[in-house]
């Protein structure tokens, strides 16, 4: 009988800051060690950060994160520690978990499963391992994987179960989308089911960049059942205590060097405080709201800044974002802007300002007729043979954005934009207007999604956070007299179905119409058409937007990379 | 004796534009066949354009692109045509190129080598081809090979020549970078040489977004040396015609199914009016001028705009500007705009007016005082008890980006932007002010060299067309009373140093101190360092930055891809 306790440690690193980072991973091992852990591990590229990106390319970059994991291993006892790392070998980096046991690293296993599509470019970084060691632990034998190793099926897994590995520890930094937790859970008790083997699942949370890390690391047992599970958008130290009987026949493969004992789990137990009984169940909405929300504090604390401002128009995006914002970081950390034109309604202040007074936040109002007076006065002779238009429109939308940055750079604020995934998509926003920012929280969330989401937040407070008015009255920028979204864009229904089939799923405009007939009882292949090449025609925007986190399938950022210059259209 | 006659067509394709690519390419197709060309080659991609990006995720798009080379390849006859597309097979995409015979593609060969690092994403779309075919035409073998396939050294034209090849056909999409044309031309002269073949190196012409193709298109005997070349930086088909004796000696390689007869070049003629003598020699400055127009022009007439505005503050970069747009598009298709604030000189207009009437362009004066103002006075009482800095300056910079804007989308102007690289790395611009525009020409040109651009224009004119005045003044951005760049920044000979080496060099801090210290003769490590943390820190400003021309190794776009919140410090 072995009893072996394995802990998960789901942290948040930052990515560059080595040092914080060693200390976070310093400080779980002695958490661990006073819960006497066998083996704990950490998240894919801990000591760096994922993704590290291009400061990879920098020499002093990598020796410097080399330089911290043998620094670290040197105070690591008893424990045996994954933790991962950039690993170089004769010039050449590799995405690597380093294996620690009494004060040495012993063993480096280096990822084989490059992932290069959607937001990933680990080729772009990365050679690919080409060794798969099993180590023994407590005469355990152990099989170390990272990632994207674990989603090619009969691959790695397989091989090392062969190979009589019984644990098979998996780190990660595997980005939240909002039906990938599911995909991920049923892979893990695939995987493990299949081959026989316990998975440790180690993921990363927090926030960077674009990206959102969810956490949700698992241990299932040797039938594919999960036995310890960690809350998701938290950091958390799960820590389970497996005893387990040997058997003694041999594995018959005498050549392979590896360790090939079979032993087989009988039972385990659950040792830890913060381990939820099963997989805990957050429903779509519930967690596309946390994933925001971790992900915008991330940016704003990650960019060293303490407060945020959002310019509330009294429309349902800004109240959304002005939500996301006191959620994120507390209410006495934002500061809410109202930004009046000649065209805003005195309803919109109204409701901008029970919003304000709902989430907490102080208003402020700072009124931009007189300065569009001065606007239209300089350009008067210049436009004086034209009709008004989105020109001026556009003005409007500008004197605010540069109010807004006047009020960021003045007070040290983060300016938090507005736009969602509807408008990022058809390029309805004013860029350098609306769309000015340095993060856009909303950016991967449809027109149909924030109303979901604020109706989800109302629930979850059990009043009118935001206000219903607000959400019931039909969608304007008020940049002219009695201007809605609609006169513009089609519903944001038939918008939105358009934009997912197109962006996320990548159909084609005839499969595109198919399912809008399925949806919507008629086809409309003009307005389909019309709009796919309106999203097309937008690129130029949406590469000059602000970072936004990723929640869907496909995000507008680095996960989408069209050619601005490009003459396709679609029939 | 075998006569053959080769052409390489260099042509300037637009991404995405299937149609209009194919049209030219029958057109020069129809045009080699006039001058009885027994092979003409097309660049990389030529049916897509290159780089098509996310486009080719689209099933439909990679569809009508191979319709395209079915529907192209109907009408070549006699003519045996080499044209670049995207391939698919069982659901895998490949970057291929198309040996059409007789209405018929009668080889394809898949591009080996996928570049993955630098602008390149290749591993993100393609799956590499495993297979060399050799075609015989006119009793002369023939290998095909794509971009990066021939830089793989003992690689891809050793085997070909290993089996008989005598010609090896080298299709690109090779973005221009201001050194790389000499390492092009050795490169092939070299691998020519050591193989013993005729390489026909065709690459494609023309700007598309960040990237700017050189063309440079060359043919080289079997001993390395250039027999005939194109002109760079223009649509060009060269026409080439070969003599050749053939030798009965039979290859000993029986086994290998390709066609391996061994036949000896004798001698060549050349019957292209286009061709150059001998490789042209542009000086460094010159090739990055036309690289720059090109790429302008290409910008503006690929995304259908036909008139640009430039922002002409009586400074260096605007005029620069300035006077690339009146190259590329003509100076009746660029208005110059002077928008004058209360810390603007009356000396920076007359220098503005001056350059402008150099170059033919128009300038209209929209004073930015009153607007100015009006913001003011209405932030006055929220900015009361601070005192003036960065916030106030880029008030002003955001009051021009908005106008600008307004008249380019009043007017359907495209607005280009007149941020250099020195300030582009240091963020010395103001998001949504002066770095507002579509397109960033000199976002890639230093300001160091910004001068001697400058310098260079006022040669090949013969007189002053950027007055002395504006090339001799001190920089300022001329945002607060006797402002100078040289208050924020260091001399830019020294901080163009220090971006060099650690933006493209990618060097550490000790290591650009030591080459720091060489070329000004001490060493300055905290200058350094504060400069390289400057430039990760701005790395924000930059992702929203319009896109511009790359011209160094490493330009500060799609090049360079880094994190936003990053905890890294240089040290």
């Amino acid at each position: 009988m072995t009893k072996i306790t394995l802990a998960s440690a789901q942290i948040n690193t930052t990515v560059g800051d080595i040092n914080s980072n060693a200390k976070k991973i310093i400080n779980f091992i002695q958490k661990a060690e006073k819960k006497k852990v066998n083996i704990i591990t950490f998240p894919e590229l801990t000591i760096t950060g994922y993704p590290p990106e291009d400061l990879v390319h920098y020499d002093h970059f990598v020796e410097a994160n080399i330089k911290k994991i043998k620094e670290i291993s040197k105070s690591v006892k008893n424990i045996t520690t994954v933790i991962g790392f950039v690993n170089k070998i004769k010039n050449k980096l590799y995405n690597s978990a380093a294996v620690i046991q009494n004060k040495k690293i012993k063993y480096i296993y280096n990822k084989i499963y490059l992932p290069n599509y959607g937001v990933f470019d680990e080729k772009r970084y990365f050679y690919p391992g080409n060794e798969i060691p099993i180590f023994n632990i407590n005469n355990i034998n152990i099989g170390v994987s990272i990632c994207e190793d674990i989603w090619e099926d009969g691959g790695l897994v397989a091989i090392q179960a062969r190979r009589g590995a019984q644990i098979i520890i998996n780190i990660n930094s595997s980005p939240y989308e909002y039906d990938k937790y599911a995909k991920r859970v049923n892979l893990i008790k695939n995987i493990s089911n299949k081959n026989k083997v316990h998975v440790l699942y180690t993921n990363q949370v927090g926030g960077q960049d674009e990206l959102v890390f969810d956490g949700g690391s698992l241990l299932t047992d040797d039938k594919g059942e999960i036995i310890s599970s960690s809350e998701r958008f938290k950091e958390n130290l799960m820590i389970t205590t497996l005893e387990i009987k040997n058997k003694q026949k041999e594995k018959k493969e005498k050549k392979e060097k590896y360790i090939t004992k079979n032993i087989k789990l009988n039972r385990f137990e659950n040792s830890n405080q913060n381990i939820l009984p099963k997989v805990p169940n957050f429903s779509k909405i519930d967690s596309i709201y946390r994933a925001i929300i971790l992900g915008t504090r991330d940016y704003v604390i990650k960019n060293n800044f303490s407060r945020v401002l959002v310019a509330v128009s009294g429309g349902i995006d800004s109240a959304l974002v002005a939500a996301i914002a006191a959620d994120a970081i507390g209410p006495k950390n934002v500061l809410a802007v109202s930004l009046p034109s000649k065209y805003s309604s005195d309803n919109s202040y109204k409701d901008a300002s029970i919003l304000c007074e709902n989430l907490g936040l102080e208003l402020i109002k700072i009124p931009i007729k007189n300065i569009h007076k001065s606007f239209d006065s300089s350009l008067e002779k210049l436009f004086e043979k034209s009709k008004p238009g989105l020109a001026e429109e556009n003005i409007q939308s500008r004197i605010r954005g540069n109010i807004m940055m006047a009020l960021a750079n003045k007070f040290n604020f983060l300016l938090l934009a507005t736009g969602n995934k509807s408008e990022m998509a058809t390029g309805y926003g004013t860029l350098y207007g609306d769309m000015a920012g340095a993060f856009s929280c909303i950016k991967d969330v449809s027109k149909t999604m924030v109303y979901e989401i604020c109706e989800h937040i109302n629930k979850i407070n059990s009043y009118e956070t935001i206000p219903v008015n607000i959400i019931n009255k039909p969608p304007t920028a008020e940049l002219r007299p009695n201007q809605l979204d609609s006169d513009s864009l089609p519903p944001y229904d038939k918008l939105d179905l358009i934009i997912k089939l197109y962006v996320e799923k990548k159909f084609s405009p005839d499969k595109i119409a198919r399912e809008f007939k399925k949806k919507f009882g008629y086809m409309n292949k003009k307005l389909i058409i019309e709009n796919i090449n309106l999203i097309d025609r937008n690129e130029y925007k949406r590469r000059q937007s602000p970072p936004g986190i990723k929640i869907s399938n496909l995000a507008l950022g680095k996960d989408r990379r069209l050619p601005i210059s490009s003459g396709w259209k679609n029939t």
